[in-house]
C-alpha cells in the first residue's frame, strides 16, 4: 500500500466525517491511515471498514500512528493552532479546514512556526479556490482582457444559521470565505473594512444582527462589497461580480460565468466533448469501480449497447432509402428483464 | 495494493490513455494493472510511471496478466466483440466503451453471449447518463410530476468532424448518444426511425450529409427529434428538452436544468453549501493528495489563513463601532513572498 | 379632426373590441370612423364614449360612412374574403386580421383581386413581423453574419386549447403563425409538410391529435420544425432558433435573443438608455397625456423632484467629505401626503 | 382637433425633439400645438411638417399659444423652475423632465409654489417608474409575498460619459435615477448616504472619479448600495435586485424579472398570446396607420396570405393522410414579385 498517502484525519465529526470518505472513496493516491477524536465512538465509526486505519482520542498519537504521512486537520477551530504546530514539529504536511485560528495571534504563531522552519508544510482549507467557476473567474482576470478589477460585488446567502450563530459569526465564519477570495481574486490585500446593519429580517433569531453589508478597501483601490445574509430562506448563494475596466463578469448564478464586453454579454461554449462531459467520464468509471469492487454490475447492459446498434442501423437505412423505417429487435433475454433503461 | 482494483486497459489511444489517467490519478479504489495495444510503444507511453501496470501487444495476454481482475475495453470498435468475449471467457467485469460491437449482428452474439453466463460483466459506456444535469432530467422525469413524457427536442453539434467521417457516421457514432439517451430517459425503445436531409451546410466536407434532422417513434408512442450537426463551427453543444404532459424541462443550455411548469420558468437553487461545492471540496483534497505525494505544497497558505484572520478581526470591530477600521497585517515573511494571493 | 386616419373597423368581438381599444387610445394619428358587428349592441359597446365613430350592422354600410378612409377587419374568418372584396372595390386600404379567408380558393380569389387592380391595398395580420424579438432574428439573419439558415426549430404553446378546437386547427389556426413567420425569416417559400402525431397528452380533450409535431421542406432546401401544443397547460411559448451555418440564434426564451457563435452564446447589451428605456419614455408621455385629458394628475410628484433633489445634494457633500451625510427633508405639504412613492 | 391634448414643449434640443416626435407620431390623444427654444431654427425645425405647431424662442410665448392646455418641458435644467411657476401661474398641467430644478433650494420653491396652489399640476420624469420591469419589480414588493424590502443592490453603467461630466454629476445626474427608484420601490425615504470612491478607471477621464459606490439608508432601516460607472466601455446597463425577507428579485438582466425564493429561481411565463404579444399587435396597428396616412402599403401581403393558406391546407392533409405532402402554390402576380417574404 506503499504507494498510497497515509492521512491522519483530525475531527471526526460532519466536516471530519465527510473528509473520510473522501479520501477513502473519491479522491485518488490517498488511504485513512489514522483518525482522531475525543469522542473515541465517533471516530471508530468515521473509520468503521476503513482497511488500516487506527482510531485515536489523542491527535499527537493520531500523528505518530504507523503510515502516517500527512495530516488533515478538521477538528474544531480551537485545536487547530496545537495540531498544526504538531504536524510541524514532526514535519507533515497539512491541510488545515478554516480558520487557521481562532484569532489573529493564534494565526501568526501559526505563520511564525512555519517561517520558521523555512518551509512550507500548511495549505488552508478555503476551498472556494478550487470551484470551477471561481477558477475561470480567476483566470480571467489574471489573463487581463477585462483590464484592472475595480469592485467586487459579492453575495452569501445561507438558508438559515445553525444554533448559537452570533452576529461576529457572520463576519469571521461566513464573510471569512469572501475575504480569501478577494484576495486570492484581486491579488491584493485588504486594507479597511466597515460593516453596515440594516434593519435585521424578521427571519433571523432575536438579536441577531442579520444581514449584514460589509464593504472592504484593497490595497490598490478596488472596493469590495459583500451582502452576507445567513437566514435568507429561499437558498445557499454565493455570488461573485468582478467589475473591471473594460468588462465584468460574475459567477454564481443559475448558469456558469457570464461575461459581458463591449456590447455582448455571454458565456463560453465549451469547444469539445472531453471539456463538456469530463466529469461524466470521471463519475461513469467511478462507478463501475465501485460497483465491481463490491462484485456488482450496474450501469447501461449489453442489451441497451445491442439497442442502441439496432436502431443505428435503422437510422442509417432512413437515412439511405430517404423513408421511415422501423426497428425491430430480438427477444430480450431475461437477464435483462425489467429495463429498457 | 490488494485492496485496489486491477484493471487492465485495452487500447492506449486518445480514449484509452485518458482512462489510463483517469484510472491512475483520479478514480479511488482501482490502479492500472496491465495496458494492451498493438502498438507496443503507445501502450508503453500511456502505462509509463504507474507502479505494477504491464505492458501487452496483444488484448488476450493483459487480461491474464497478473493481479487483473476487470477490463476497460478502449480499443477500435471492430476489436470490441473479441475482447468482450475473451472477459466473459474468464468471467471478468467488462466497462466497454461504445459501441459494443460495429453492428447489430456483433452486438447480438455479445449479448446472447453474456445472457448465455447468466450473469451480467458489462457495462456499455453510454457516459451521458452520468452527466449531472441528464441525472437530475432523468430522476425529474421518473418522479414523475411532469407527467408522461411526450417529445424529446435534442440537439448535438460539434464544432467539426473528423477525417473520413461518413454520413452514416452523423446516425451510428453521434446520434448513438442520444439513442441511449432517450431509451434511458423515456424507459422505453424506440421503434421507427425517419431521417431527413436539409441542404448541406457549406462548412461541411463535400459530400458529407450535415446537419440531419433525426426522428425516433417510440413504444408507448413518444416522439425523439434530434437535430445532429458536426460541422456548426460555433461549439460543441448537447441540449435534450423533454416536453411532458405538465411541463418541461431543458438541459445543456448555459444554464443548469430549465423546468417550466404552470407559469413559471426557472432552475432549482441549492439549500446548502455541501451541495454547491461539492466539487470543490473533492478537488481541494486531490489537489493537496498530489501535491503531498510530489513532495510539494500548494495552494492558500499560512499567510492567507493569517491575513483572513486579521481582516475577519478587523471586520467584527467595524461591527462593533460602526466605522470603517483599517486593517493591519504583520510584515509578510520571506517564505511567503510573490503572493497575496 | 382631418389630420387623423378615419378606419372602419370589422367586427367588434375580442379581437376586434381590443383593435379599436387600439386605434383610439393607444396608436397615433388614426382614429375610429364607424364600426360594424351584426351584433348592434355588441357594436355599439365597442364604439362607446369614441366620438364621431358611427354603428353599423353591415359592414358595407361602415365602409361608405363619413370620414372613412382604411378598414381594419376583425370579423370572423368566413367574413373576410366579402369584405376585402367590398374595400378593394372601393379603394380602401384594409389591414386584415389572419386567416386572409378560410380555405386557399378563396385565399387566391382576393389574390387576383387585388393582383387586377395593379396596387396593392391590403396587409394581411401577421402581427409576430412585428415583435421586437422577431424582428432582431430576422434582421440578424438578413445581415448574413451567421451564413444561410439550414433549419429553425419552432415550438408553439398554448395553455389551453378553446371549445370546439379540432386537430386540424393546430395546423390552420396555430401553425399559421409559423408558417408566415418562417417564410418571412427564410424569404422562401415552404415546399411540403409531414406531420407526426404523438400520443396525445391526457390534459387535451378526448379525440383531439395534441401536441403534434410539423415538419417543412423549402425551396432552398431548409428544414423548420414545429412542435405545436394548445394543451400545455403550462404557459404561452413562443421560440424558435434558427441554425445557421455559422451559428444560432433563439428567440421567445426568458431573455432576449440568445446568439452562439464561435465559442460564445450571449445576448446583446444596449449601448443607450434611449434603447433601454424606450418604451418607458413612450408609456411615461401616454401615461400623462392620458390623464391630463381626464383633468388628473398621476406620476411622480413635485415633492419626489424635491426630494431627489435633496437626496443628490447629500450624496454630491458625501462625496466631497468622504463621510455619511445625513438627508434633511423639509416637512412634507399635505398635498402629497399618503406617498413618499 | 379638439379632442386631442395641445402640448407645449419647451425645449427642442436632444430630448425635446424626441418627446415632440413622440407627441406627434407614437403617442395617443396629443398634439404638439407650440415649440419653444432660445434657438429659433432649432425649434423651428422640431417643429417641421406638424400640422398647427407654433413656434417661439420665449416660453412664455409658447404656454400662451393658442391651443395650449399642457406643457412639456424639455429645457436644460436651470429653466425649469420658471418654466414650472409659469406653469402654475396658468394653470397648465406639466410634464417636467428632471432635475426638477438644479439645487434643492429651487425644487423647494417649486414644490411651496405647487402646494400653495392647493392642487397638483406637476409630473416630475422620472421615467423609470414606467419601465415595463421595474413595474413587475414594484408590484412585486407591494404584492409583499417576498417579505420586507431589506437591501437594494443596484448598478447603473454607461459606456462612455458626455463631455464636461463632473465627479458630483454621477451622483445628481446618474445616481438621481436610483433615488427616486428606490424611494418609489421602497416606499421609503431615504435617511443618509455614504460615497465610496474606488482608485478611478484609466478608461474615464483624467481627474473624473469614476466608478463611485454609493450607499443610502432608509427610513425603515433598508439600505441602498448603487455602483455608478459611466465610463464603463461595454454597455449601458441598469439593474437592480431587491433583496426581502423571503426571497430576492432582479431586473434589468438580459432576461426579464428573476424571482428566488424558497429552493427555486425563475422567470413568470405568459399565459396568453395578448400578454406576450402585447406590444407586437401595437407596432403592427401603428406602422399600419402610419404607411396608410403616407399613401403607402407595407407589410404582409395578400401572396403572404394566399401561401399561408395553400400549406395550411397542405398541413392538414398531412395530418390526415400521415405522410409528406407537397405545397403547390398558383403563379405569383407580378405586383408581389420580389418578395417570397
Amino acid at each position: 500500500m506503499g504507494d498510497l498517502l497515509g492521512v491522519a484525519v483530525l475531527g471526526a465529526g460532519h466536516m471530519g466525517a465527510d473528509h473520510i470518505r473522501r479520501l477513502d472513496r473519491v479522491v485518488s493516491g490517498a488511504r485513512v491511515a489514522a483518525v482522531a477524536d475525543p469522542d473515541a465512538s465517533r471516530a471508530k465509526e468515521a473509520a468503521a471498514g476503513i482497511e488500516g486505519a487506527t482510531v485515536h482520542t489523542e491527535a499527537a498519537a493520531a500523528l505518530d500512528a504507523t503510515g502516517v504521512e500527512a495530516v488533515l486537520i478538521a477538528s474544531p477551530g480551537p485545536a487547530h493552532e496545537e495540531a498544526l504546530l504538531e504536524a510541524f514539529a514532526r514535519g507533515l504536511p497539512v491541510l488545515c479546514e478554516k480558520p487557521m485560528a481562532p484569532d489573529s495571534a493564534g494565526a501568526l504563531r501559526v505563520l511564525e512556526a512555519e517561517a520558521g522552519l523555512g518551509r512550507r508544510l500548511a495549505q488552508i482549507g478555503f476551498m472556494r479556490r478550487y470551484d470551477a467557476e471561481y477558477r475561470r473567474l480567476k483566470a480571467l482576470l489574471d489573463e487581463g482582457r477585462l483590464g484592472r478589477p475595480l469592485m467586487l460585488h459579492c453575495v452569501h446567502r445561507n438558508v438559515s444559521s445553525p444554533p448559537d450563530f452570533t452576529s461576529a459569526m457572520l463576519i469571521d465564519s461566513s464573510v471569512s470565505h469572501e475575504i480569501d477570495a478577494a484576495r486570492w481574486l484581486l491579488g491584493q490585500e485588504l486594507t479597511s473594512v466597515t460593516v453596515l446593519r440594516p434593519r435585521p429580517s424578521s427571519g433571523a433569531p432575536p438579536g441577531l444582527l442579520d444581514p449584514q453589508f460589509v464593504v472592504f478597501e484593497t490595497a490598490q483601490g478596488a472596493l469590495v462589497d459583500v451582502e452576507v445574509f445567513v437566514n435568507c430562506g429561499f437558498g445557499y448563494q454565493v455570488r461573485c461580480e468582478a467589475v473591471c475596466e473594460a468588462g465584468s463578469a460574475r459567477v454564481g448564478d443559475d448558469h456558469g460565468m457570464l461575461v459581458t464586453t463591449r456590447g455582448a454579454a455571454g458565456a463560453d461554449v465549451p469547444q469539445d466533448y472531453l471539456v463538456r462531459f469530463a466529469d461524466a467520464y470521471d463519475r461513469e468509471v467511478q462507478a463501475w469501480v465501485d460497483a465491481t469492487r463490491r462484485g456488482r454490475v450496474t450501469g447501461p447492459t449489453a442489451w441497451d449497447g445491442y439497442a442502441a446498434s439496432v436502431v443505428a442501423e435503422a437510422g442509417v437505412r432512413a437515412l439511405e432509402v430517404g423513408a421511415r423505417v422501423p426497428v425491430e429487435l430480438a427477444p430480450r433475454p431475461g437477464l435483462y428483464a425489467g429495463g429498457g433503461r
